[in-house]
């Protein structure tokens, strides 16, 4: 299932995709795509409500992030070994974490602000797993029990925020508007494997991205069983896997995005997102 | 005012702590201490009620995290010119920061659990910032404007898995319950200096670190200021400002924390917190 959220930012109402590509609302049967709503038994309720009996949405109805109550935005940097060569920097030996501020999370096609300063903002077409249930000390075998499911993720970045402005990358990774999710957060049985999906990305046009997750180097169950050994995951938490090549830095010259520059991204599967990015004046 | 949230994990009431020393309930006249309650004039309201006509709570209730729905919990890394030398590193020109995991907050006097696999768990006593209004792009000047006021931090903190994991320091500082806040969160009328208050810990009953605010490099505006240069800052959102000199990695030979281990540890004017600290079996 095709799980989404719909409506204006703040104020967004849970849904799904049907499979004749309407829009049905569910806020007769869920609050919200957010917490116990997360785990897959919950997931699979909803996914077998009669389909005909859910009122329709307007198809022109802004999308939300597919998922609310998100706790934990943590990302893997450095996770395709392309991308950290095009970068200048090596495959880490574990994988590198670190977070993003919930406060960046923003509908799939919503404006991203370019933030006063920025000259370096920059692009990331990322896979994110949505956690349906707590997770802690889970193993590499059991962990996708503890998923809800994937979406496409932005992983937006100012570039000379995250590295030339003292230590850790939080600082270029948490900008307001600096975290699209969505569409959809599509339930783990519709992909068959998440080490083998296609995802691409483009400026204005211009084909930037067009890699496959399965050139990730630590992959998803790793991922969700490694982080449970540091911290608990909760329903909501969205883990971004990291970006294959093509990124703005890595071009020989760099290249960054500007006011009124139009992003669209897609991953496999789970639909695509389309940004224009406005300088925060 | 000093406010406090009291009750079991996870269904905290709010309160304050009264002029003569008793906690009163303050759930008849707000829901918790979070979002839109944690304005500055929101919390002048609260602390102008009659004290006489709230309930009395047992003294002996559970503290819980001072604050309610952080969406942030944003450190400075390095703010003590002390504390960086100790730990071989120099003043960064800019501040360093990074994220803890909210999953981590607990109570003052909670338990903290030792991670599997630890053997470098660090204790930290900081000056946290509470945000109580939204503040984007604010000046310096401005910057107290947004402050609802001060608690303690314990940034306790994994020297292993934030050094030597493969970059980024999230990993050693968001484990669960590496996040004690509290007991109170002291309205910023009651602290005439943010930048001269004495801070010390204490382990098993041995002074460790024994410091003042006067030290920080980056003080409370400029930090408030230039966060919110990089994103908005939200009622709720903790900023803990970095710890004195006296930590465990600073010591030669280094000490960390075993199971049974008690640390306590206080601010001049925002009182005292005390943990005993347990291995995560």
């Amino acid at each position: 299932m095709k799980f989404l959220r719909h409506g204006p930012a703040g104020a967004e109402k849970p849904g799904l995709l049907a499979a004749d590509g309407t829009i049905r609302d569910l806020s007769g049967h869920v609050a919200d795509l957010s917490g116990a709503a997360l785990s897959p038994e919950a997931l699979a309720k909803l996914g077998a409500l009669d389909v005909d009996s859910l009122p329709v949405v307007n198809a022109a109805t802004r999308l939300g992030p597919c998922v609310a109550g998100t706790g934990k935005f943590i990302c893997i940097g450095l996770n395709y070994s392309d991308h950290a060569a095009e970068t200048g920097a090596t495959v880490p030996p574990e994988p590198v974490i670190f977070m993003k501020a919930t406060s960046a999370i923003v509908g799939p096609n919503d404006d991203v602000l370019i933030p006063r300063g920025s000259e370096k903002t920059d692009w990331e077409v990322e896979l994110a797993i949505v956690i349906g249930k707590t997770a802690k000390y889970v193993s590499e075998a059991e962990a996708l029990d503890y998923v809800a499911g994937y979406c496409v993720s932005h992983d937006v970045s100012e570039r000379a925020f995250q590295t030339e402005r003292s230590g850790q990358w939080t600082k270029g990774k948490s900008c307001d508007t600096f975290g699209p999710i969505g569409p959809w957060l599509v339930t783990k049985d519709e992909i068959a494997d998440p080490q083998n999906l296609g995802m691409w990305l483009k400026v204005n046009g211009q084909t930037m991205q067009d890699g496959s997750s399965r050139t990730m180097v630590y992959g998803v169950a790793f991922l969700v069983s490694y982080l449970s050994q540091f911290m608990s995951l909760h329903p909501g938490d969205v883990i971004s896997t990291g970006t294959p090549p093509g990124v703005g830095m890595g071009l020989k010259p760099p290249r960054y995005l500007k006011d009124g520059d139009v992003v669209e991204l897609g991953i496999e599967g789970l639909g695509t997102q389309k940004q224009t990015f406005r300088a925060d004046r």
